[in-house]
């Protein structure tokens, strides 16, 4: 791969909610997203996911532990199997690590889903 | 876990070319270290290393291919299997994704080499 400036990537696209692929690693993909307003409750059944925060701040609500107010430089894994509510109220850069495996939206489909293999390298 | 700060984890320690722990992830450790000087020359058979800058910059020179220097916010893969060789020439601040497994310094072991199960969780 060639290296990946990652605030140079995040200058490459502007819509939220629609992750980007800028590295992998052992079957996992760097991805990162903008973020803003309230996503959709899901989970990914067998896959962990890594949040870090860019730029401005994630709120995580969940229905088994407490809700995790993300800032920037600050990170964050939501276990495989954990209901998890993104939710931006100013626009938020997030790079995320996952299994390449990992569904957009977990097994609940909507209009903001993305499939994986739509899910762009930039 | 608990969220983890990435700027006050770096405050915890002091000591160059010694990993720290900060999160885990589907089999994968989130690590980071302090760098300054030359490190030794080593390849992990099987696992891909992430190297994401910090603080600073990182000069990584390879065998195989062209040398790759990484300045702050900038990310690269090294692919299981590739020799390589980090210098930083002043102090910098590296966040490293790679499988559990991962052993420092692969098969080669000299006085720097910290074993995994001597890399700390802060």
């Amino acid at each position: 791969m060639l290296k990946a400036d990652l605030i140079e990537k995040f200058g490459l696209f502007d819509d939220y909610w629609t992750p980007r692929i800028i590295a992998e690693l052992n079957d996992q993909f760097v991805k990162i997203a903008k973020l803003k307003g309230e996503f959709i409750w899901h989970n990914h059944e067998n896959e962990d996911e890594l949040f870090y925060i860019v730029k401005g701040s994630l709120l995580l609500k969940f229905r088994d532990r407490n809700n995790v107010k993300l800032n920037e430089g600050e990170m964050y894994v939501v276990p495989a199997g954990v209901n998890h509510l993104p939710v931006a109220d100013e626009e938020c850069w997030v790079m995320l690590i996952e299994p390449k495996s990992t569904e957009h939206t977990g097994s609940t489909i909507t209009d903001q889903t993305v499939k994986v293999e739509d899910q762009k390298w930039i």
